[in-house]
């Protein structure tokens, strides 16, 4: 069995890792965590994302296996994306990131504002 | 009870959620759950960090709240980074990421390979 350690700069978990917390991606999975999704419903309930990032995002999870991008023979065609089983692995432990950054949001500014009152 | 949501434009989670997935904060945070450490120990386990971004980063956590600077008095001088208790909390959650990047680097690495030969 390999052995993966994110404090080792040459291992390959540190890329892993750049991805699972870039910018966009744990509200991408908080989103599909409720089922499949077309780009503009994303779109829609990841507020402030252009329509460019969001597309490499997606392209993003879709090449690191956690998301499939499925196109439906429809008209206008329609493009599904949806969590792949390893993506759905992945709804429990980035929830509990964000829900730390909701839950402790006011603590961190307070400390924030102290910090920056002492440093004046 | 104020509510915030990582997935609204402006609320101020998003800024919270974006230092805790700093590149190298989950790594700091894994290194200092071990108990306090100097800035040299810490930057030994923290393979590839520079000295700069390092002490950019310890200087952002403790603005946060999440780890002290202890200077002691001895010649020379030394100083200790340890997790407040707010950063003590953080702990577990990101180690559940980190945990799932190094036990999934190889799925991904896989999944990215296979993309790869698809697209070309």
């Amino acid at each position: 069995m390999p052995s993966f350690d994110v404090l080792q700069a040459a291992c390959p978990s540190r890329s892993v890792l750049r991805h699972l917390t870039d910018r966009w991606t744990p509200m991408v999975v908080a989103v599909l965590s409720d089922g499949p999704a077309r780009f503009g419903q994303i779109r829609g309930r990841v507020e402030g994302v252009t329509a460019k990032v969001l597309t490499e995002t997606l392209r993003s999870m879709e090449r690191d296996g956690l998301v499939t991008r499925t196109a439906q023979a429809t008209m206008p065609p329609r493009v599904d994306y949806e969590l792949t089983p390893l993506g759905r692995t992945l709804v429990t432990p980035l929830a509990a990131v964000r829900s730390w950054a909701e839950q402790h949001a006011e603590q961190v500014l307070e400390a924030r504002a102290r910090y920056d009152d002492t440093v004046d």
